[in-house]
């Protein structure tokens, strides 16, 4: 499906407003004047009640801005208004992390003048550090006299830690002749490897839809997008993504399977496996995107797991950054993926703007020439096709280079 | 159990005979003038016929010489009296793979007159490069020529690939009033992520043992000390452990379980523990060693997992590269872990020579001095103990940090 790709990010939704500041939350030790004073916290909000679906880590750690998420939604009846999100400081791991989170809720509720459990909050940034709430209290009165429709850029700068650039991705679709919207703003770029969840993501919609479809197409897209991205293997303790949908495009409400369904589900995809790409092109340190995509598979499972094998291989990550054809270690970790295929009938191709190039058939290596597999893998964006020759299913699995930079940054993150 | 290290490493056991030479295997491009002429093969045969137990890696792309290898001891009923080793070349994913690995049993066998299925094969190095036969064919005579009851180095150093020291290990032991030996030696160091196997190791012994036994030992303790060791998540293709037992200590043969048995388990662990250590602490690129501890698991396994999630997390190594006590991180990991235990029970110290600090207790950060963290990350091995404070079993897990250096080596590794 093709659709029409919309600017605006999370206010690409009609009756969505947003707004970003910074209001003072300190890195444990110093910032760097790049960092010092960038956005540290957002909001955005709903002209109306938004049907709301999410998905959380499966760490067990969990954050304890995911765990008041979660009570605020299951109290509210899967409602919500208002986000609000901080950068710098994960609130995560701290004797004090509930009572924080559940006052950053209260705090822009009563600003707003809407019941605290229709409020999401999330927090991204160092774990086991006590939040500073002085400077979330005295910015919140800010961040509501700020809100506009068109601030999704200040909102989506705020989410940033490690992120090189801002993450945002909206679509226009129809649904019963009206048009309807869909846009969304993602966080890196560490720390990232989601399991059933992702990590934070907001998603805003005008469409109007019940919270069960909601959470049904959430669930399936989160699935095959953001749990199909690694950048270094490490599930983060405050994952989550969020999908509001207000209603506001006035289409008739979708509330079962069938073809509107099937559209909603993919102007999400488009959303969310775009926001996924930028992810993991901007993973940190990163100087490359790699996309895997397996083919041939018997089931999805199946294809999903082969994939997502090859772009957590830290081998076959530094192999792309020094741009070595080394597909041995491309078939090694097609080799020891926990699932069920005949490794002696995979093919292995390299593709990238600069051409496509055979590296392996029937599992064993065939001649190539190395000139042209290193003209491929000088391109920023690298594919790796997996035909697994059994069946018809097909996944792709994002992730990027391991580089000197990824050391750095992660070597001295805190101090 | 305390054992009396013992040298010698694999000749460290009566009887055994090695030697090891530069034959001329190639990497695909240049090597440097450091590697070109280091050994690259290696033998070394028993006075008698061993009994012998073997595990391989778990992943779907085997190496030739693992498949020759399996048959080979499937054929002679578990017996063996020689190994052929080399490295530079893995004999993997290649169409000649197998011939070529049964060539070297062959000739090798020919050259000692024993018969080819007595023969265990194996090689280490880049995947999917046609091994070369001719320098192994002029090789074995010389090889055999060579052999010496203390030539244990000579073949140790010529399975090293990117490992920077040799790994040889042996202890002694009583059976019975008998003495007996125990020794091993390991290859390194990248592409380690060993699963119900291990990467490239040989341990030979003098004590008499039955084969069912000496299986069973292998088995259980390759669990608790090989497959709870990480490098880079990498499982490779040509992970094997070999374990000969030619009786030529003259003990009573340990037939059943016992104490015997106990202390011969022991010993095997003793030897295994300290090589696994060793791989740990010249992981490509480290500049440190990880050994993780957990306590308090309601059983082994969860220990384990546990343990393995620790030193497997790249955000942790990068932060132990950067003497970062980011304690976080390792909560992270733990976290993420597949195992059940109450997360809000979990206690973290980090220790080395230079002392011991909480960061954390009932899976919450707690105040510590920045200052004392430094100091003892600053050491070369570092422990990290995790309490789970559920039951009482415990598990080791072993790994190093990620460094420049790990990239650098991987960045560039077939050219």
């Amino acid at each position: 499906m093709n659709f029409k790709v919309f600017d605006g990010g999370i206010c690409a939704s009609k009756g969505f407003k947003a707004s970003g500041i910074y209001c003072g939350i300190k890195r444990p030790a110093n910032d760097t004047p790049e960092t010092k004073h960038k956005n540290d916290i957002c909001i955005f909000v709903s002209d109306t009640v938004c049907n709301t679906a999410a998905v959380y880590t499966q760490n067990k750690v969990k954050g304890a801005p995911i765990l008041v998420t979660k009570k605020n939604l299951e109290k509210s009846g899967n409602k919500s208004i208002a986000v609000i999100a901080n950068s710098k400081n994960a609130n995560t791991c701290n004797a004090d992390g509930i009572e924080k989170a559940e006052a950053m809720c209260e705090l822009l509720a009563k600003e707003l003048n809407i019941p605290k459990e229709q409020v999401i909050v999330a927090s991204t940034g160092v774990i086991g550090q006590i939040l500073p709430i002085e400077p979330i209290k005295t910015g919140i009165p800010k961040l509501v006299k700020e809100l506009d429709y068109n601030k999704n850029i200040e909102a989506a700068t705020a989410i940033m830690t490690t992120d090189t650039v801002k993450k945002e991705y909206a679509v226009e679709f129809e649904i019963d002749g009206v048009k309807c919207h869909l846009g969304g703003m993602a966080k890196g770029s560490g720390m990232i490897h989601p399991n059933m969840a992702t990590t934070l993501n907001f998603i805003t919609t005008d469409c109007a839809i019940s919270s069960n479809l909601l959470q049904e197409a959430l669930s399936e897209i989160v699935k095959i997008t953001y749990n199909c991205l690694s950048i270094d293997g490490d599930t983060s303790t405050n994952d989550m993504v969020s999908l509001m949908a207000n209603g506001m495009a006035d289409n008739k409400e979708i509330t079962s399977h069938g073809a509107d369904f099937d559209t909603f589900k993919s102007a999400l995809y488009e959303v969310m496996a775009n926001l996924t790409r930028m992810l993991a092109k901007d993973g940190e340190g990163a100087t490359k995107l790699i996309e895997c995509i397996t083919s041939g598979a018997k089931d999805k499972d199946t294809a999903i797991t082969v994939a997502k094998s090859v772009v957590c291989s830290s081998l076959f990550k530094a192999a792309i950054f020094g741009e070595d054809a080394n597909w041995g270690r491309i078939l090694c970790a097609v080799g020891y993926a926990q699932a069920d295929f005949d490794i002696n009938k995979v093919d292995v191709d390299l593709k990238s703007k600069n051409g496509i190039i055979s590296v392996c058939k029937n599992g064993t290596g065939i001649e190539f020439s190395e000139e042209k597999a290193s003209e491929i893998l000088s391109a920023d964006e690298i594919s790796v096709l997996i035909n697994l020759n059994d069946r018809n299913e097909s996944a792709t699995a994002w992730g990027c280079d391991l580089t000197y930079d990824y050391v750095k940054i992660n070597g001295d993150y805190r101090t």
